[in-house]
């Protein structure tokens, strides 16, 4: 299928110096529809589950502490919290929670544009994670169970590879609205910088109506690899503002190891994620990594 | 009456360096009835009202959003959040929340002693920010308004001066236990540093159980006075950790601007409060400042 620039060039006029790459997605399906609404099922669930049942007070409590940053270093939620969490992402929760996120950023990033704050220049960059900020793994946890461990299994590594991820609607109106201001757009990942995974990334991306950006980082096997993920993605935006002269106006991530750690971004923000926790002091890439390499091992052995 | 420092002693063998203040409270009542359990017209109050009526959920992302540091900058809550605030501040949603960050910091603060850590020694220091973290405003608030801003009326000084405020019985439990773990202990406020003030603040604290400590530091009319609140409290950490030796393992606040800013401490804790938000940018010193001369020069006139 021939590249749709110009659905991209079309949507961004102010964004010329951007890379866009419109393959996959019309002008009027940018947002997946998977993407765009609860499915039947997740309707229907929101109608018979409340969302406390049980220890459901413990849970939304326990939620907020992992947003405030209070509660840290925890492998899986609360064994009482798994349908908690479960309900909260596959409903309306986990949506509205976002949207007030994704609003403040869309607020603030317009104020610094309009302000004629001398970052809001050609400069201004906005950095994104991509999983569970840009791309939702819930269609995958639906089928694995969302205590699941995402960072020590081929499973979801296949998953990855096979670019089925939706996007997380609220974040590709913050997208829309940068472009349309002129922001520059980086997506920062803890994902493996294999040719096949940055393939997969960029094509589920697009796909998904993340058809645009400067740079696409994804963590190489070089030295930065070695560190924790904050020293990996602080280095990354250090190397974005010292060595491209960027200026990173706002970071958004699911994490706070996307958003810890000097130059944090002027602004940063937290979406919600009561699912898993990837430790600051951890190097969630090595799983990640020996979880490449069995999956590359198990496809070649099967082919 | 004369001091009770045997009650305090007694609590608290394994801290003899600190402080002790231990007048005005008898053993069995280092937290006031008021403060541990929730009045009858509350309680009636929360049969009566849902928890999310109206713009309920909009207002629990909102709140959520605060939590998180998403949501800066705001001088008082969405006004169709007032009622939500109110329920949530004068009810168990804010008190579970509470017992969850304080849990976690109780834990985390017996696992770094307990660990042999090199910072858990005679130096290892607690800082708590006061108002909302040690003392409640709940009481006032049920009397001015929830969306009342607290800095900018005599009214609220009056109110401090008085030394009414509660203790919130969550933050007990955390002072008590670090005590008993031989942990330094800190107040650290942005209130005035004046005399008045200053007493009313440590009977305050002392009648509500937390009448042990190795500082009690307000604003004083200083060089750093003139700084933001972030760059006040930061540079009174680094001053504890460079002139005192104290290793700071834990900061505690209902502010992100009582947690940001180098010296942080080892870990932070957020407490959760929807009724003000605090900039990290304002100098909240100097309308307080402003509104304990208002009211000292009206309690001049009027005696």
């Amino acid at each position: 299928m021939a590249p749709k620039r110009l659905v991209c060039f079309l949507a961004v006029a102010a964004a010329l110096a951007t890379t866009c790459h419109g393959w996959g997605a019309g002008a009027g399906d940018v947002v997946s529809s998977s993407a765009a609404a609860l499915s039947f099922v997740d309707r229907l669930r929101q109608m018979m589950i409340p969302a406390a049942v049980g220890d459901g007070d413990y849970c939304d409590s326990w939620r907020v502490g992992v947003e405030a940053n209070n509660v840290r270093g925890w492998t899986a939620a609360p064994r009482k919290c798994d349908n908690y969490v479960e309900n909260y992402m596959r409903g309306h929760h986990y949506r509205r929670d976002s949207k007030v996120v994704v609003d403040e950023a869309a607020a603030y990033a317009e104020a610094a544009v309009l302000s004629g704050d001398p970052a809001a220049d050609a400069n201004a960059t906005w950095v994104f994670d991509v999983d569970e900020t840009a791309l939702s793994h819930v269609k995958f946890y639906k089928k694995h169970g969302f205590g699941y461990h995402r960072t020590d299994e081929p499973a979801f590594m296949e998953w990855l590879i096979a670019g089925r991820a939706s996007a997380l609607p609220n974040t590709v109106t913050l997208y829309k609205k940068l472009l349309l201001l002129g922001v520059k757009i980086v997506f920062l990942s803890d994902r493996p910088d294999t040719p096949e995974l940055r393939n997969a990334t960029a094509t589920n991306l697009i796909k998904e109506g993340f058809d645009c950006w400067d740079e696409l980082i994804l963590r190489s096997e070089n030295s930065t690899a070695t560190g924790s993920v904050v020293e990996y993605k602080s280095g990354e935006r250090k190397k974005l503002e010292e060595e491209k002269g960027m200026v990173i106006i706002g970071n958004i991530g699911d994490q706070w190891s996307d958003l810890l750690g000097s130059p944090e971004g002027r602004r940063t923000f937290k979406l919600p994620n009561p699912a898993y926790y990837i430790d600051n002091y951890k190097r969630a890439g090595a799983a990640v990594r020996a979880a490449v390499a069995i999956t590359a091992s198990s496809s070649s052995s099967s082919s």
